[in-house]
């Protein structure tokens, strides 16, 4: 059985989402992020990069990142493409989207990992919103006249919309990115979605 | 015929290396990136987000993040796994490489992308290079007693090259880190590497 370490609200709610999605029986661990139980021993034996998600496999392994967990889990439950091409379309979205957008997020929620002087804090973060409001924007572009990234549901939207929750978390008017709306709005009516949202307790 | 949009001594140089030992004839176009090419009009049609590496495809499209572009081309060209775990794992490390490692040594390179504020750009050098240092230190560790990365030579592999000749160039002490530096002497004696080496003008 799969088993998936997370942290709710955190990026781990992208394969949580999946998992919730594909229907298989699953363990859903919750890590104590908060409290710092991803720096502990046991822990970094999981991920030495003291990151969720970590997703446990049925032999007892370990994969970490999203990158490869999405792809992976896509595959499973069929939430992925078969055609190479449209494969290399949602690995280079979901590849944008750690490397780049949810790292802007990491410049103005943890500021202290990029500049030990606290004096830089200030502006690192104001670069980080600005940065992050931006891709939200260019999301919002990317959903125009579809109901889903690809040609189908797959793993690279529950991962878009984890961001839309985090902008609405954050504060950002969000409903002005009609398109991106259209797609939350519609998602949330998933029972997938819901059932995550209880467990993560989601109130946004 | 694939085509790749590169800048010499970028991250591009991984699919560089990787379309060069696959063997199959390719167009290798060189992106101005000194002189702000992958800011123009022609090039954001290919990758908005105006970095290389980018790929085109045989049908025309193009992809982008090295996310995308490895496991590709490592499925094209035998340097990939069919193991879904194993392939997990070598999406895991590049998704690490993309996210992570890669991010540490842009904000030792290119500080004003995360603080508009010149005085807090000492700080995020310096961050970036001790994190940037201890992330080869930690792929060091990876090599140990291994040839490759994992169980055969994988597109994975010349990412974590390139990585080992930043190091060089950006003077870091890699002869220290014994298993990384066994890896680079040996990836260096592949052909493929030393017609990157002379196309991409590396001197290191």
């Amino acid at each position: 059985m799969l088993t998936l370490c997370y942290c709710p609200s955190s990026c781990s709610m992208a394969p949580h989402l999946v998992l919730e999605e594909g229907g298989e029986k699953y363990v859903a661990r919750e890590i104590d992020c908060a409290n710092g139980e991803q720096r502990s021993a046991e822990y970094l034996r999981i991920n030495p990069h003291a990151r969720v998600p970590a997703l446990g496999l049925d032999n007892g392994d370990y994969i970490s990142e999203n990158i490869a967990i999405l792809p992976f889990l896509g595959k499973r439950f069929g939430l992925w493409s078969d055609d190479p091409v449209i494969e290399a379309k949602m690995m280079s979205f979901i590849g944008w989207v750690a490397s780049t957008v949810h790292p802007a997020q990491a410049h103005f929620r943890r500021a202290e990992r990029y500049a030990t002087d606290p004096a830089a804090h200030a502006n690192i973060r104001a670069v980080g919103i600005t940065a992050f409001h931006g891709y939200l924007r260019e999301i919002d572009g990317l959903f125009a006249g579809k109901t889903y990234l690809f040609d189908r549901l797959s793993s690279a939207d529950f991962y878009a919309f984890v961001l839309y929750t985090w902008g609405l978390q954050r504060g950002f008017p969000m409903r002005e990115l009609k398109n991106f709306t259209a797609f939350n709005d519609h998602m949330r009516e998933r029972p997938s979605v819901q059932r995550v949202f209880a467990d993560e307790k989601i109130e946004v």
